[in-house]
């Protein structure tokens, strides 16, 4: 029977994979991600170079579903059965099998959708990674919080004002599922007053590297996986009376 | 003149230090830290064992103030003299010197005081590391978020109505800087009707690692690097009309 070992692959420098998962993946005899159809994948292309020859590699490829909208019932039908096969093949591969997922496992990566299906089936570890939104803060060169900051991490699918209102309370802000929602997020930004200390962070430790002022980028033009990040200024806590 | 490299250690176990930043501290000639007098400190007992003979060690002993309270303004005029001084004398040493910071550097870190005062004027990098709070939400065993989930992280040291307010409107919480702010902490919580799903956890992925729900816990009791947490459920995206 299976053990998987689920390895978080941090935010894309192979040199800021954990100990363990490096380990982990260069150890493995075999191996399975995630991808879109028809791509080499974000998770297979950060280990390249760091395999075991002769690896068994198992591509879990998203069901292509060109008819149907990303966020319809339908959808999310084929995606439970697609987490469903997938789980079951896994768990009956003969030995261990390293996952890989991107950034941290347990901070909205697509892993938990196995792990749910595996937990109470088969040996199931997790490895913590570095997460793709601290990547993008450390490209930008400064701290995201310090002192009493409040980080608050929201999904750019949110409606607007929902986003103007944690937009509004937190001081610092991270967010993510940017790309077509990028002209929603900007507009949410501009309400709640943050717009002129937002960065568009692409790629953060990655090549291909990108940040600039938000307020500059053309929001017609952004890919799903960059990160709009506000940082915090340091606040002080309250002296006690 | 000096170079400046500081190490994000991670949550706590040597093994979650990323490659890059265990390669800087097994080949350090000197390394130098935080801690508070007296103390082994955190920071320091992370990389035991990983270090070159020989090494050069500097501890950077917080001022002991017993006199002053914590956020009083003479004790933080007292701090930035501290750091004044730190960041001097390691701008004055000789070679590479690498800073060992628990967690991730920016990331609500001490080692943004020296960064402030040191980046301008010698060779600064900082390598990221896994938070602490992941260490504690993988110490749970499930995912933090999912989904659409909004993630809040809050200081205990915050007002009781801010706390409830956040705590009110995120679906996933990290709540540091408990020790005595906990009962404060759980009372927001009950407020906001979350606390059944809170867990406290103290030295996430480190030995003597311990869950409890917070609703158990003897709130009298608790050290200030525990964290709470309460998980997200996985909101689901808004289906478009």
């Amino acid at each position: 029977m299976a053990r998987i070992i689920c390895a978080g692959l941090g935010p894309g420098d192979p040199d800021l994979i954990s100990v363990r998962a490096d380990r982990a993946l260069r150890g493995a005899a075999q191996i399975a991600y995630f991808r879109k159809a028809g791509r080499r994948g974000q998770a297979r292309s950060i280990v390249e170079g760091m395999l075991a020859p002769g690896v068994t590699e198992y591509a879990m490829e998203y069901p292509v579903t060109t008819e149907l909208p990303f966020d319809s019932p339908a959808y999310i039908e084929a995606l439970a059965r697609f987490y469903d096969i997938w789980a079951d093949r896994l768990a009956s591969l003969p030995g261990e099998v390293v996952v890989l997922c991107e950034g941290d496992p347990f901070f909205y990566g697509s892993f938990m959708h196995l792990y749910a299906r595996l937990k109470d089936r088969v040996e199931v570890s997790v490895i913590p990674g570095i997460t793709g939104m601290a990547g993008c803060w450390h490209a930008t060169g400064q701290p995201i919080t310090w002192g009493d900051d409040v980080l608050s991490v929201l999904m750019g699918t949110l409606p607007e004002p929902d986003l103007v209102a944690h937009m509004q309370r937190a001081d610092a802000l991270a967010v993510m599922k940017t790309g077509r929602n990028l002209p929603k997020i900007r507009r949410a930004l501009e309400s709640a007053g943050r717009l002129s200390e937002a960065w568009l962070v692409e790629r953060g430790t990655m090549p291909g590297q990108r940040i600039a002022p938000l307020a500059e980028v053309d929001t017609a033009d952004c890919p799903y996986f960059a990160v709009v990040l506000v940082h915090g200024h340091g606040r002080r806590p309250e002296i006690a009376e």
